[in-house]
C-alpha cells in the first residue's frame, strides 16, 4: 500500500499557500453490518513493524522523482524515476520481494499513463524482470515513434514470456526470478501453502461441502497481499502521469493478471483539456479483481472534473466502489486510490511572468491502512504518512479519505 | 469482423412488430483529408471472395445461440455457443485458423461479460486451446462460486502459459497449435515475414531514416487483420451478455494482447438497473490498441441510455472513436461494433400475461466492411449481412451506421 503521491515545480521564488485538509474519516453505513468473521487485510500489528520502512521508501521515491524533475524530466520520466524505487525495496510487494504465486513464481503487473499524450503502456505476469515499469514506460515510448516495420502496428500490452523477450531485446536487463524473491517473500509462501494444504485436507474430507471450503480462513499474509506501489506525479508544464506496479496477490494462479496491468485500472492520467477543467493523475492499491470490474482509476479521474474535490472523491470511492453494482455480491471490497488535480488559478496571478498552478492531492481506502509520501521540488525532503481506518472502522466496508490543497508559483522556462 | 447479432424469446404467440432502419452512412468529415497515402485494411476484393463464407458462419453461430436459448439457457452460455461456432471455422481470425504471430505462433484472446451478475471473465495470449472463450466463459462462472480455500480471490483474467493449464485443469481439451493454424493462415504468415524482411532490409540500408521505415507499406493480408469476431444476446428473462474472440493482429509480438481479453474495450453487458433504463450488450472489433485506448465497448454502451439509439451511436463513433482525443496522433482509427439495447414496452401491454420487449440492434464500423447476423427464436433462420463503407469513403476517418428495431411479445414463463 505505499504511496508517492508527488506534485514538483522547480522555480526557488514560490510564494503559494500550503493549506492541508482535516483528516476525516467515514464509515460507509450502508453496506453489511460488520462482525468478527469479515475478513481485515493490511492488519495493523503488521503495518506497525513495517511502517518506518515503508515511509523510508516513499520518501526515496518521492526524492527520486524530484530530482528527475529538477533535472528537466518531464512527468512520465519522474513517475517511472518514483517507481523503481519502490520496486526495488524489498518491503513492497513489486519487482523484488514480489509475492509469490501458487507455483512459488514471481510474476508481475504494471502500467503508466501519460496524460499528455493519453497514451498508456503496460506488462501482465512477466518474470524475470525486476523493473516492470520501465518495460511499460519503454512500449508507451516506442508506441509514440509510430508504426513498426510492414506498417505493424507497435503493442501496448505484452504478457509473460513475449513480454520478457520484447524488454530484453530492449536493453532493459533482466533478473533470475530466484533473486528476486527475499526470506520473507519465500517464507510466507511456505506458511501459505502449509495453510491451504490444510484447508484443502479439511475440503477433502467434507467435499458435499464445498461451499465451506470456499469460505476458509484468510491466508495470513494479509499486510503483504495488497502492498502494490504506485505514483501520480504533475510537471513543471502541468503535464500529468500515473503509475502503478505489483507482484499480485500472495498465490495467485500462474498467469493472473491484476488491476496493476489493466487500462482504466491501476492507474489513469488525462491533461486539461477543452473538455476537461482540470488535469488529473490516479493510481490504485488493493484485490485487483475488485479495481478492474469498478474501472475504478478511470472513474475516480472522471468525478475529479466536479468542483469539490473531496466530496466527488467521497462519492466516487462509496458509490463507484464500495457500493458499486459491480461489486454487489462483495461484502468486502478492498481498495485505496491517490488523487492529484490541478488547474491554472483564476485570480490574478502575482506577475505576469508567474504563472500560479493550484494543486490538489487526495487519498483514499478501505485497507486498514496505506502509506502516502508527498513532496514538491520546493520541499527540502519528503513528508510521509500512515492513513489508517478510525477505529472500529471495518476494512472493505468503510473509507478514510484526506488530502491537501496548495498553490504553486512557476516562472516559466522560456521555450525555443 | 463476423458479427453475430442474436436476440430471442422463445414464446410462439409473438406478436410484435418488425422494422428496419434504412440504411444510413455517414462520413466523419473533421478529420485527415483522404489521400492515397491512407492505409486501408479489410481489402475490398478479399472480402467479396470470402462474403459467402462469413455469411454462412454467422447464420450458423445465430442458429447455435438460439437452439441454447430454447432449450432454456440464459445469454451468457447462448452467447458462448455463438463464440464456439465462430472460433471453428477456418475462415475467422479467432481459435482455428487465427492469425500467426512474429514467431509464426498462435496466442488468443477473448472474454466475456454477464449483464445479469455484471462480471467479466478473459484470457489473454493464451495457445493451444481452439475455444478460448470456454475458458473466459468458465473462469467467469467458477468466480461466481465465491473464494478459493484459503480464502483466495478467484482470478477473472489469465495469460500465457497459465491460462492454458488452467483451462486443461477445468476440463477445457487442449488443441496442438499445429492444427490450429490453416493452410490460408500459414501462407499469408509467409508473406508477411518476407514483406517485413524487406521492409527491414531497406531500413538497414537507410538506417539514418528511422522514421522511413516506421511508414513502410502496410502488411499485405488486410482482410485477414482485424477479423475479431463477437456475439451480443438477450434471453428471453430480458438478460444481456456479449462476448469476443480474437487471434489478433498478424505478425504481433509474441506475448501481445488486445481488445479482446480487455475489460470495457472488447465487449460490455450491463442489464438494466436503477440507473440505467436500458439493457446493453456490445461487442467490437478492429485494430486493439485503439480499441484499448478509447474503451470502446464500455464507451458505447454507455451512450446507449440516451433515447435515441441512433444518434447515440452515430455520436459515440464520431467522438469517442474516429475524433477520440485518445487517439489524436492516428490518422486512421479501424474498428466496428454491434450493438442491443432493449427495455420493456412502455405502451399498454396486450395482456396482463404477455410481455413486450421492444429491442434495437445496430451495428457501425469505420472499416471497409463488416459482416453481421441476427436472429430471433421465432425466425425460421438467421438474416445475414455486408455492410460496406459507402463508395469513396475513406476506411478509418469514415463510418457506416445501420440498423433495426423489433418488438418482441412474450408469455413470461412461471416463477417459483
Amino acid at each position: 500500500k505505499e504511496r508517492a503521491y508527488l506534485n514538483s515545480h522547480r522555480t526557488p521564488n514560490r510564494t503559494g499557500e500550503h493549506k492541508y485538509w482535516r483528516l476525516r474519516q467515514e464509515g460507509s453505513g450502508d453496506t453489511v453490518t460488520p462482525s468478527e468473521d469479515t475478513p481485515r487485510q493490511g492488519a495493523g500489528y503488521h503495518s506497525e513493524s513495517k511502517a518506518k520502512e515503508y515511509k523510508h521508501v516513499c520518501k526515496r521515491a518521492c526524492q527520486r522523482a524530484v530530482d528527475r524533475l529538477k533535472a528537466g524530466a518531464l512527468a512520465v520520466d519522474a513517475v517511472t524515476a518514483a517507481l523503481v524505487e519502490l520496486e526495488d525495496s524489498p518491503f513492497t510487494n513489486a519487482g523484488m520481494g514480489s509475492n509469490l504465486n501458487l507455483s512459488g513464481e514471481i510474476e508481475c503487473d504494471a502500467s503508466i499513463m501519460d496524460g499528455k499524450s493519453l497514451r498508456y503502456g503496460a506488462v501482465g505476469a512477466v518474470s524475470g524482470i525486476n523493473n516492470p515499469v520501465l518495460v511499460a514506460n519503454r512500449l508507451l515510448s516506442e508506441a509514440q515513434k509510430g508504426k513498426l516495420s510492414a506498417g505493424r502496428i507497435p503493442p501496448c500490452f505484452l504478457v509473460g514470456r513475449g513480454a520478457h523477450d520484447w524488454a530484453v531485446n530492449h536493453g532493459i536487463p533482466p533478473c533470475p526470478s530466484e533473486k528476486m524473491a527475499t526470506k520473507f517473500s519465500l517464507s510466507a509462501y511456505k506458511r501459505n501453502k502449509h495453510k491451504m494444504e490444510l484447508a484443502e485436507k479439511v475440503d477433502t474430507g467434507f467435499n458435499h461441502h464445498s461451499k465451506k471450503r470456499r469460505q476458509a480462513s484468510e491466508t495470513e499474509n494479509g499486510s503483504g497481499l495488497l502492498d502494490t506501489v504506485g505514483a501520480i506525479v504533475v510537471d513543471r508544464e502541468g503535464n500529468v502521469a500515473a503509475a502503478v506496479s505489483s507482484g499480485g496477490l500472495a498465490m495467485k494462479h500462474p498467469g493472473r493478471v491484476g488491476q496493476a496491468a489493466h487500462h482504466g485500472c491501476g492507474c489513469w492520467a488525462e491533461n486539461t483539456s477543452t473538455l476537461n477543467p482540470y488535469s488529473t493523475a490516479v493510481s490504485t492499491s488493493g484485490c485487483g479483481e475488485h479495481l478492474i470490474r469498478t474501472m475504478l482509476a478511470r472513474e475516480c479521474s472522471s468525478a475529479m472534473q466536479c468542483e469539490d474535490a473531496h466530496q466527488a472523491l467521497l462519492e466516487a470511492m462509496q458509490n463507484k466502489f464500495i457500493s458499486s453494482p459491480f461489486l454487489a455480491s462483495e461484502d468486502c471490497v478492498l481498495g485505496g486510490v491517490i488523487v492529484l488535480r490541478c488547474c491554472r488559478c483564476s485570480d490574478a496571478q502575482p506577475s505576469p511572468d508567474i504563472q500560479a498552478i493550484l494543486v490538489e492531492f487526495l487519498w483514499s481506502h478501505t485497507t486498514e491502512s496505506m502509506c502516502v509520501g508527498y513532496m514538491s521540488a520546493q520541499d527540502g525532503k519528503a513528508k510521509t504518512h500512515i492513513s489508517r481506518l478510525p477505529p472500529g472502522a471495518v476494512a472493505g466496508q468503510s473509507l478514510a479519505i484526506e488530502g491537501g490543497v496548495c498553490r504553486l508559483v512557476n516562472t516559466p522556462t522560456t521555450v525555443d
